[in-house]
This record gives C-alpha cells, structure tokens and sequence, in this order.
C-alpha cells in the first residue's frame, strides 16, 4: 500500500458509505469543512461517549460544561488570540492564491522555516526565487493572517465577535463561577466537548487540517505546590506509556521509550502527577478505540514547539501512513490564562486553602475527534488480496454492532429475522437489518463498514429455533440457539469470550 | 408567584447552582449567549439522549449526521436564507439604539404588527408618534435586517460564508448521498443535533430568545402518493394529543381539543400521518421529561404565520410564566427545499419507485434544546412557605440522581459513604457525594438541584449494615440494607416503585 493510496482508499469508502463527505459538496464544496454521515456520526458519538466515560463520569471532581461557540472580542483580546493566534500568508500577485509562507518555503527548500519572522520568510523566498506554484506569479510580502473567524454580533456597530479557536476559553472565563460550584476546593477539572473553528490558509488531508473540527478538552485546575498529590494517580501509575523524551529527539530516535508514568515521574521525564495521569489515561482509551500501542507515543515538545509560559507540552502522535501527526495535545498551561482573564476583567481568581491564595494551575488534554476517528480509520483498515476491503473496528468503536440478514425473504424468514434485529435494538444493540441481494453480498457489505458481528436466519432457524453468526475478522460462523444470542452477542462484543471459543458450535465448511 | 418573579427565580438558582450562567460574564457579556454549567449540560446531555433514543435509534430508519455549522454562501442563496431570512429594523437617530420595528410597534400599541411591509411599519409608527424608548430621539425608517451571522472563509477575498440559522439545510444539501445510504428507499429520516445562530437584533428572556441556540431536527422524507401509509403509525394511533385547531382560534378557545392522532386525521384536523407521529411521540416525551401534559397543546398555524409552501405548521406550545411559548415546530416542508436546491446545484434528488420519480416531501420535528430545559426547570421549581426550593424532577432528566451524605465525617462514616457513593457511579447512576455541612443543610442543597434521593450512611450502618434513604418530594426516609440499595434506587428512579410502596421500611420521625 503505497501512503498516498491508503488516505485515498479510506475517502473512497468514507464517501460511498456514509461516513464522511465534503460540506456542501452540491455547490462545490468549502475548502477545509466536512459533514459526518450517518456512520460517521454513529462513530463520533462512540468516540465522545468513551471519552466522557472515562475522562469524566468516573471521575469524582470533573465535570463538563458547554460554553457559548461565538465569544465577543474582550475574551480574545486578554488571552491573547487576537494579537498572535495568526500564520504567515503570501498571495501571489498576479492569479491571487494564497499560501502559507513557512508550509510553501518548506516544500520547495526542504528547510524548517516554521516559527521564522515575517522579514525572515521574505528573505527565503528572494533568497530561493520562489514563486507562485499555480502561476508563477511573484510573492507578495509575507503578513500576518489571524485564523479566528470574525463576524458581528448584533447589528450595524453591534459587538466584534469571533468563533471560538480552542474550547478552552471558555472555561477559562467561568473560572469564579465554576471554582463556587465545586466549593472552591482544588483539585477539580472541566470538560467541553464542542466545535472550535481556524481559518486554515490551506486546509488539506481530508479531515486532518480542517477549518472546524471537534475538540474534546479538559482543564484541571490544581495547586502548583502540590502538583505531585494527584488524588487518583495510584490507580495509573503502573500504566506503561511510549515517550520520546526531548533528549531522544536531540539524539535521534527509532523506537519510544516504554516507561511507567510513575517511573517516567521518578526519572524526571514528565513533570508532575497531573499531566502524567492523563497521558496514561489517554493510553488506555486508544488502545480501547482501536489503534495498537505501537502506533503512537507521546512526544515531549521542544521550547521553540511550546508557548513560552508552558511548564511542558507532550503531544501524542501516532504514525500515519502519510506521516508523523498529532492528535492529542498535553499541556501544562500554568497559570497564564487565569491571570490574563484576572487582569482584563478584574476579577479575582484566587482560590484560599488553608492561609495561602492561590491562581491554580492547569493541566490541559486536548483531544480532536476528528483525527481520533481519522487514525480509527486508518489502522482498522484491512484489505486481502481477493480485494475484499473492511474496517476492523472494536466492538467498542464499530458504528453498527451486528447485522441481522434472513437467507430469504420469503417462507416468514424475513419477519423472523426482523423480529431478531428488533429484539436486539431493544436490548441496547446498534443493528441494521438488511434483505436484500445475495448472502455473501451482505457479508461483504457489512464487513466494509466494520460490522463486527452478522446474524443470519435461515430454514434451521425456523425448524430448530438456532441463528448463525458469523465472525467478520475470521469469517467462521458458529450456530447457537436463539434464545443465547443475546447473552453471546453480549459477550463477544465486551471482550468477555472470544470467537474461537465457540468452537464446539462451529459450522464447518 | 407573580409572573415576572418565576423566572427571575430561576434565573437566580441557575447562575448559583451551575445550570446556566451569561456568556463571557466577568466582561460584560454578550447579549443573547449564554454558557451551560455543569447541572445544565447534564440536564441537555439527559434531553438530547431522550430525544435521540426515541426519534432516532428506536427507530428503524431514521439515521443522524454531524453537518458543518458554517455554510458557504450558495446554500443560503438557494434555500432563501439570503434575501429573506431578516427582521425589520429601526434605529435611533440619537442613541443608536436598535429595535425590532414590529415589536416596539406592538408593545406601544398593542396591536399586531407581525409581517407587515416595511412601509405600513413606518407608518405606524408615524401616525403612533413612536420615539426611541430610550432616550426619546427619532427613529429611522425600517429596515430588513439579516439574521445570519457573516463571516469570510479563507483569506482576503475569500468565500463568504454563514453560520447556519437552522440545521435542516445541512440535511437538504446532503439528500443525495443520504438517500444513496437508505438505499433509495422511502422512507427515511434523517436527524441532527448541533448549534445554530440567529443574529436576533433584541435576545431577551433569559435562554428563551438566544442568538446561539442548539437544536434537535429531523427531516422525515416520504412518498406524498403514501402519507398515510407511515410504518409506525398503529403503535402511536391511540395517543391522545391536545390540539388547538384552526377553527378553535378563529372562535377562541379556552381548552385544547383532547383527540387521539388517529381521530384527528379522520377528522381531517391533521394534515397525515407523518406529522401525527411525531405529534404523539413529542407528547410521550415531554412528558417523561417533567413537563405535565395540561401544560402544552399543538397550535394549527395559521396560514399567514406559516411559510407559503407549507402543508400544515403545528406549534407545540407551552403555558409559561410571561406566557404562550412554542418549544416545538412541526412543519410539512413540501418538496419546497429540496427543489430549491436540486435547482440551484444542477443535482437530481428524484427517487424512483415502481416507475414513478418522486421528489420526496419532509416533516420536519424542530426542538430547542434550551427552550425544553427552561420549560422543565419552570415546571419543575417548586417552593414550600418554609421558604424551602426544590426542583421536582423526574429521574430521568435530574441532573444529578442521588446524593450520599455521611452523617459525620468521623469514626469511619465518611469512607463508608464514599465507598457506597463509588458503587454507585460503577453502576452507572449519576452519584454526588457531599460530606460538608450540617445534614439538613445538605439536604435542603440537594433538593434546590432536583437530585430526587439522599442516601444517609450513619451509626446504624456500620453496625446493622442498612441505609436511610430520604425522598426529595415527601421527605419522607426509609432505612433498607445496603444490599438492596442499588435495586431498590433502580426501581424508584424507574418508576417501577413508588416511594410509599416502602411503608414498612418507613422511618417515623
């Protein structure tokens, strides 16, 4: 499979299936917007609801929010997004594209030019003769280019306000109010799930740099003197994690260190307790969606990489076929955006603990549920060489669990099988019931959107009361009377029973 | 209680209690946002999944998507959005202050000024001498206002683009591939969940005229030839629904008409049976939510009060506090929209069925989620003349289900407690532990929030091995074994049991 194939492979399917499909694709589309069918839905809300589970229903002190998408400009102004939250744009004189100044630099002269001045940008594009890559048209000067979508709220000289870019603003500014509901006691965290919105210069790679996307974050507010006293972090420690810590990245490096957080702790590889149970945390919850613990590590950012005020960013990358990408952001915010939102609003965000006043700080996981379910995709993606093509989802991740098929529609087989795929939906299943076309037709479309588990009623069903399944990974089918499906089913998705030991029920063919 | 004091009561416990709290507070604001706290996002997050286990996965064919928020300007151009999509406008001359015409003419007049031209509104407010109501300056002629908020898709010179004012367009522009997925097959629904924006030029009411607002839609496409041939319609024929026809409102009415859906189309007072369907399901389920039935009926709009291609606009309504509220529009949207665009974007949408090509029709079930939350809190705010504050919620949206208190922190109790408080988050209840402050205090906190049961871990707890547990409505208090608790909260917060059914296990106070 060549790197460039397997991303095209994937939109195919996504577009066929109903997973995924440019937004306003009838008119031509918008550049950097994307709209999730009902497949891609089904698995967003898995990814969501996983995350939530874990991140904050188990936990005792998280709890989410769900702030407004539209922020009026003051909120911009002290965290800063107004004045710096931009990437240098060049446009060609004479055709008018545009591009990024770095990205265009660094395809043409293979150099990092990531993080330069205006004035150093310009330099390398005179220095290398760059020119426009669609016309050839000269360059004009780089500048600034803020990403936030602006827009007005209210009517001729109402209010600036902009889209929010990171749903971390938002718990930000209800710090007071949210720090009174959990009776000011720290630790405690907050949660968002929700649109942000960049205007990227040039969105590209599907779903990977988009102009709106879904983050689900938390910030965990904690006392900095006691960043080591994480309440829960016994319950993680022993949890081993892949690191590339920065002195690897200076070296070089192959593989990840393999490390304990609680040994990565000790030896001074991660800097507290906060940030180290969530990058165990996080490794849990991949691994549960789907995609194997070789593929991804967690990377320890560089100072250049990192806002100046971070006490340490660890970003979790996972190797895609086209590349290196981040799809989890950890980082240790510290005090900065509580003090600019203090300072900017007057506001006290102090919090007392026995004598001492304290701003906490925060430890921040960021996750996007876009690339989440774009590596999903990739890493379950299978082919043989009969050309059969399907998704290896986790039962956990699979947007439809089971397909119910009767062989035929006639002799009440298809009320018998629509009466199972009722049953099943009413016990909580995802199941999609589907009559028509050859049997090994509707295997194979089930299989190519990941359906884990298909159910076929035949004439035995009627005479003996039994249903096949059939496996979608090893395309053996075992037959069980009717009355355990539910409880096989059950067990088969949970993890609690393999396939395999079903052997004894095993069709032979 | 006076009118005006119900929803400040409300909105006084929400900001103190974390339901709902204004958008960017500590600067000011930003009129017609407002953020959801922690209480709050568990009460949408309780609605959103009502919603969507009855409309969508309970359903066989009905399927949700995840379309962009943002929209590229062809959309709005072919649904109408762009020309039409607006308020009529006058400013001060002096204060710059804005109003919406109609309204600032209704409420000094008292008569209707709903729809009319932009010249008959300038004429009334001519011959009513209507000055600003601020500050006593001119006004300026009327305006058509538009109520989407703008913004600019890449760079200079980029696409113009607009947040969406609804989510059915997402629905609209994506037919094609959607009825791709269902196979062709009539018919499907398709449903969405997810924010939209109206740039409203006066928000008032606290969440009930937003400019952010987030909705529950589903466009339900059917063969026009076959609109009384829903494949569901028996299970829900024999629901009585109150109705308000249009014959009732020329007349006036007093009561709405009790029917069942099926005796209203027979009756010809509901157009068919796709509409009458979910008229009946929106009445099991705001029921389950809290909302009494005597509370809400469906309004026949009339025909200026719908669009022109409508075939019937039925408005659940609610009695509020300051008044008559729609919470719910069902329309028949026709074919209208996606001839529209099928138009516009030189796509075919025709199904073909038996030789036929039909160009569906839609009913279309729009819910705000904010405005069911404000109705639930409305009528679920109970006060006693002890001065004493509760929600009544039923267990299925309470927030959170059931608090564990340990009646001292000492010799052990509070382990005990959170121990319990522990299971009973494993078994998936919504659990608050809450261990400071005199137990009646903490009682009094619990039921302001709506959490329907305190369970109370004491002496007799460690000695005997039971429980107390306190009803929010009654007050009154059982003592069980531990053992039954998680049975026994089951089948009260189902509903399989009342509390009175408990007498012999009754604490006498």
């Amino acid at each position: 499979m060549t790197e460039e194939r397997l991303m095209d492979k994937i939109i195919d399917v996504s577009l066929r299936r109903g997973f995924i499909s440019p937004t306003a694709e009838i008119y031509g589309g918008a550049g950097g917007f994307y709209d999730y069918g009902p497949l891609g839905t089904l698995m967003r809300q898995k990814i969501i609801d996983l995350w939530r589970q874990s991140f904050v229903l188990d936990e005792d002190k998280v709890f989410e929010i769900t702030g407004s998408l539209l922020l009026p400009e003051p909120v911009f102004q002290a965290s800063g997004h107004l004045d710096s939250f931009s990437d240098p744009l060049v446009q060609c004189d004479k055709c008018k594209s545009m591009f990024r100044a770095d990205e265009l630099i660094e395809q043409i002269t293979k150099q990092k030019a990531e993080g330069l001045t205006l004035e150093a940008l310009d330099k390398l594009i005179q220095d290398n003769s760059i020119n426009c890559p669609s016309c050839k048209g000269e360059l004009s000067k780089a500048r600034q280019f803020n990403l936030m979508f602006g827009t007005e709220i209210g009517s001729t000289g109402g209010m600036k306000g902009y889209l929010r870019p990171e749903t971390a603003q938002n718990i930000f500014i209800n710090f007071k109010r949210l720090a009174g509901f959990m009776r000011n006691k720290l630790p405690f965290g907050i949660a968002q799930v929700g649109h942000s919105f960049r205007n990227e210069i040039s969105p590209r790679n599907f779903i990977l740099r988009v102009r709106q996307f879904e983050q689900m974050e938390i910030e965990m507010f904690y006392d900095p003197e006691k960043e080591n006293e994480h309440p829960r972090f016994d319950e993680v420690a022993e949890i081993e994690i892949n690191l590339v810590t920065r002195e690897m990245q200076e070296k070089g490096w192959e593989e990840p260190l393999r490390v304990t957080v609680e040994g990565a702790i000790v030896e001074g590889l991660i800097p507290n307790q906060y940030l180290a149970y969530y990058l165990a945390m996080e490794t849990e919850m991949l691994k549960a969606m789907g995609i194997p613990e070789t593929e991804f590590w967690f990377r320890h950012m560089q100072d250049h990489e990192a806002p100046h005020y971070s006490a340490g960013n660890f970003d979790l990358e996972v190797n895609l076929s086209l590349g290196h990408m981040e799809i989890i952001g950890n980082a240790l915010r510290t005090d900065y955006d509580l003090q600019k939102h203090a300072k900017a609003s007057n506001t006290s965000f102090e919090i007392a603990d026995e004598g001492r006043k304290i701003v906490p700080h925060v430890a921040e996981p960021s996750m996007g549920v876009d690339r989440i379910l774009y590596t999903i995709l990739e890493k379950c993606y299978r082919e043989d060489d009969r050309g059969w093509v399907w998704f290896q989802f986790p039962a956990a991740i699979a947007p439809l669990e089971v397909a119910v098929f009767p062989l035929m529609k006639k002799d009440g087989l298809a009320e018998l099988a629509y009466d199972i795929h009722d049953e099943l939906k009413d016990a909580g299943y995802l199941s999609f019931y589907d009559v028509s076309g050859k049997i090994g037709k509707r295997y194979a479309r089930a299989d190519e959107i990941g359906i884990p588990f298909c159910v076929t009623i035949d004439y035995e069903t009627k005479e003996e009361l039994t249903v096949t399944i059939r496996d979608r990974d090893s395309m053996q089918q075992i037959r069980i009377p009717i009355e355990d499906l539910e409880v096989v089913l059950g067990e088969l998705m949970d993890g609690e029973a393999e396939f395999s030991e079903f052997e004894d029920y095993l069709i032979k063919s």
